[in-house]
């Protein structure tokens, strides 16, 4: 199975972060994605995976136009459905990457709230069922939780 | 070019609503979808496109987990990036259509604010980035608008 994507924008700001173009290192959303790259090498070493942590590759993306809702994170993997998570915070990293790992062990990527971790169970800004996409004047049935 | 596929979420209510699943199809979303079905019928006719608009499909999902932004739709097609716009209305389909056509014709799927027609340049909730993501501590550059 592909890992999942974790997505992470590093362009997210909290209330009162400088907006300027010089700090953007000391953003919310990169202080996230650095603190999601060092706790997904921790679990790596403790999964006996290289590179991060079985199943979930860490990436850096520059605005999930979620810019309301920062921090945000989005979840993706092939054939899966994407989800994307917003007002999140630096401190948040744990409860991200297991939900993340959560999302790779699951074969359609649903994660329903009860099996969220508790930062993430509120906060979901979308959920985009994976191709192909029925077309018909009938509601897409999603999966049972 | 894989045509976009314009996803409307029939269970999308308004305010004051009925929130019974004896009233799915008068919900605001189910209004939409079928308002959307007809105006891609009407574009297709023009285009000369048998079902619907050139290089838009419509189809219906049972939730995108927008709830407090409804109704909500996404755009979504092979390599390029998703999109997802809420606190829509069923008089909006002409505005949706042409965004999902504009959607169509973009290679990378990107609709900068400027190129969105009038109802969606507020209420984008979400832009997912298709894959390949690059895997790094530096941050995914979008392409120029």
């Amino acid at each position: 199975m592909a890992p999942t994507d974790l997505l992470v924008c590093t362009r997210c700001r909290l209330a009162g972060e400088d907006p300027g173009e010089a700090h953007l290192a000391a953003r919310a959303g990169a202080r996230l994605h650095r603190a999601l790259v060092a706790a997904a090498r921790q679990a790596g070493a403790a999964d006996g995976a290289a590179d991060g942590a079985e199943g979930v590759a860490v990436a850096s993306v520059a605005c999930l136009s979620a810019c309301k809702r920062g921090c945000a994170v989005a979840l993706m993997a092939p054939g899966k459905a994407s989800l994307l998570f917003g007002d999140l915070r630096p401190e948040d990293a744990a409860d991200i990457l297991a939900a993340a790992r959560a999302h790779a062990a699951r074969a359609d990527g649903f994660l329903p709230r009860a099996a969220r971790p508790e930062r993430l169970r509120a906060g979901i800004l979308a959920r985009l069922p994976a191709p192909p996409h029925r077309v018909s004047a009938d509601a897409y049935a999603w999966p049972a939780a």
